[in-house]
């Protein structure tokens, strides 16, 4: 029997997940966030890295320690992060309401990317059996927003725990323009590109 | 007080509605589709707008019927339509399973695109007040699939009530690669344009 495991507290990734239909456990990291990166494909890839390898530590050594009763199973470990980033800026989840409505200002009515980075860790019976580290990079366009809707917005709430300040799955929806790239990504989890690595290496995650 | 109907029975475009915070009222249109136009942007504007006007028709009357017992208000028919076009072809829903594999084998690997038609018919004290009618464009690129993928899809059901048999909410999206566009468009109804479409003339969808 193999286990799915979410490294992340993010409801959005979880939703993911659940809509695509896959059972899986959730086990936020809690490690304090190293950045040594300065680009943003760099920073949300570490990022993953930490947060994926500080469950997959956990996980394995409770393996071990526990191998006498329990029946060791293959574990895939899934961790993230995302920013969006606009004229070399790399924007995260914002500090307080000022903060979320200068992002908003800078980003409406301009084109920003978000950046996922995926940290896949595959243990198995041995131990750590492999590792796939990626990013996916959207591109946004915006509308143009008034001070009255900026205002407006950030008033819901949405913005404060979202990177960018904003929830494009969420009231954000009739600021957003179009995008290219894949919607899932911004919304938090690339799920179509982890499927597709995934199969690439031989694995059918409804069949693992 | 001011109205928002929706003339679809679509649970997708109610959610859409739902996520951006409107309070509406649902009145499926139930008039027969009749097309007499080829191209996919035409069929979809054309049949949104059969969809508008019909339960237009019935709230203009049912006003005029009425006006000494309620207050007239200002009222917002939203009719949409959407289909998928690929290589010349228009896909609506598929009639049944066979149909729905042989939809996804011509789409999988490809790159088609998904066209909403909306009718916007606004109507004040005095009758019909305006119409808008826009179609908008996405353009979806989809992996390859395998059969065994093709059949497991199917096999879930929720190709069956869905124009070129497959939801990108759903199950499918660890099929779709990325999109050109605007997302909720293929989803159903394209909430960032009907809101900037009602922004452009003067109509605030949350004071109005």
């Amino acid at each position: 029997m193999s286990q799915i495991i979410l490294a992340s507290a993010s409801p959005r990734r979880k939703e993911l997940l659940e809509q695509i239909g896959l059972e899986f456990e959730i086990c936020p990291a809690k490690g304090e966030e190293i950045i040594t990166k300065s680009i943003p494909e760099e920073v949300v890839m570490e990022l993953s890295k930490q947060k994926a390898e500080e469950i997959a530590s956990m996980v394995a050594t409770f393996g071990a320690e526990n191998q006498e009763i329990t029946t060791p199973s293959d574990i895939l470990v899934i961790g993230a992060d995302t920013v969006v980033a606009y004229d070399g800026k790399i924007l995260g989840k914002p500090k307080d309401e000022e903060d979320a409505k200068n992002m908003l200002r800078m980003l409406a009515g301009n084109v920003h990317s978000v950046f996922t980075g995926v940290t896949l860790v595959l243990i198995d019976k041995s131990g750590r059996a492999g590792e796939i580290v990626f990013h996916e990079k959207t591109d946004v366009s915006m509308h143009p927003m008034s001070e009255t809707e900026i205002e407006r917005y950030v008033a819901t709430g949405e913005p404060m725990d979202k990177a960018g300040a904003y929830a494009i799955q969420g009231k954000c929806a009739i600021h957003i323009e179009k995008i290219d790239g894949d919607y899932n990504n911004v919304v938090g989890l690339p799920i179509t590109r982890i499927y597709q690595e995934l199969k690439k290496i031989g694995i059918d995650i409804y069949l693992w």
